[in-house]
């Protein structure tokens, strides 16, 4: 992050010659490629040819596919390396741990930054729509699915990445009150147990109402 | 609908002298005012000044400011209308009425474009967002935290909307599958539970997880 910063500094005060700008080419290329073709028909060979590099040099910079997207899109969140610690402990507790983690990332305004801007380009742009589509669902939601190893897994993962994304919405891009200013701890309290229910619960059948949703009609 | 339409078509036809497009003046007004100053901010006063027509013109056509806006933004549903429907039996089964209300206005495609639109102005602009979350704060959220008498009405309420923008976000604008094929039982079956436990259990307290979710790990 600081290496890609101090490029940008160097790149305002004009561009050297050589191959200086060879990080921030590939970056350029990528966003252009994935924006063209989606994620998922997007090859690291096809966007080195783009940025005029070696395939090679764009593993060493990002090592794969989803480095590259998450750089060029400068997502601050790596979903290989936290999906396996949140998924660590097992399925008993992990609609509170990914509620929690999801809450620490977006309350901090740093990270948040990123992360606005690509849920405002994916409501905007049908294009970024597709490229977010596929990238979350190799990246996050079939890893997900796979750990949760029940009936409609898919599904399941689906409904946690629903409920996710109207938080962030309501909370920090509407910023609708009280649920605007509630404290980690209690959105953590009010979505966990909605977050575990879709990862292990029922959510096939329409159960009866629970004993405290009593009719007052 | 059909005057607006016929409107429309007139317009296209070249503007005729008199008074023939004073609701289209007054609706391109509208949106001019609610987008400069809120929607709590914007009296039907300012907008029939900035339209140069009386008030009581603005009233005539549109009813109130809640009409006006829902006309301006070609909002095919009246939450004033709609909320005593769905409130009428009860908080009981409550969940399962509204995603059944939603998922039907969402999964009908002359419907869902407007609110396609909505969804996109709001997650784009600042100023779209703050004349939305006013909007929906006063004709929707509140009416229903006041119809729902619990502890935390407010929150509950933020809630329901924060589980069904996710569900309109995932199904309609990036259409992740399998959410985005479901049918309307399936996804009733998955959110309504959500949704009535937002309206009347528990949302304060970290529970103790249920018992379908044994650990595994």
């Amino acid at each position: 992050m600081s290496e890609l910063a101090a490029h940008r500094v160097g790149r305002q005060r004009g561009r050297p010659p050589g191959r200086t700008n060879t990080r921030q080419d590939v970056l350029d290329a990528a966003r252009r490629v994935f924006a063209d073709r989606g994620y998922q028909h997007a090859s690291l060979r096809a966007i080195a040819a783009e940025a005029g590099v070696d395939a090679g040099m764009v593993r060493h910079f990002f090592g794969d596919k989803a480095g590259l997207f998450r750089a060029a899109m400068e997502l601050p969140v790596d979903p290989a390396t936290i999906l396996p610690v949140l998924l660590g402990p097992g399925l008993d507790g992990l609609g509170e741990r990914v509620v929690r983690f999801f809450v620490s990332v977006w309350d901090d305004p740093v990270a948040r930054g990123p992360f606005l801007s690509l849920i405002r380009s994916v409501a905007g742009h049908e294009e970024s729509a597709t490229m977010f589509r596929q990238f979350i669902t190799e990246q996050m939601l079939g890893p997900l699915a796979a750990a949760i190893g029940r009936p409609n897994a898919r599904l399941r993962a689906t409904l946690v990445g629903s409920q996710l994304v109207g938080l962030a919405m309501v909370r920090y891009v509407v910023k609708v009150e009280p649920l605007a200013s509630a404290s980690a701890d209690q959105v953590v309290a009010a979505v966990a147990p909605t977050i575990q229910r879709y990862l292990t619960g029922d959510v096939s059948d329409l159960s009866p109402p629970a004993a405290d949703s009593a009719a007052t009609g």
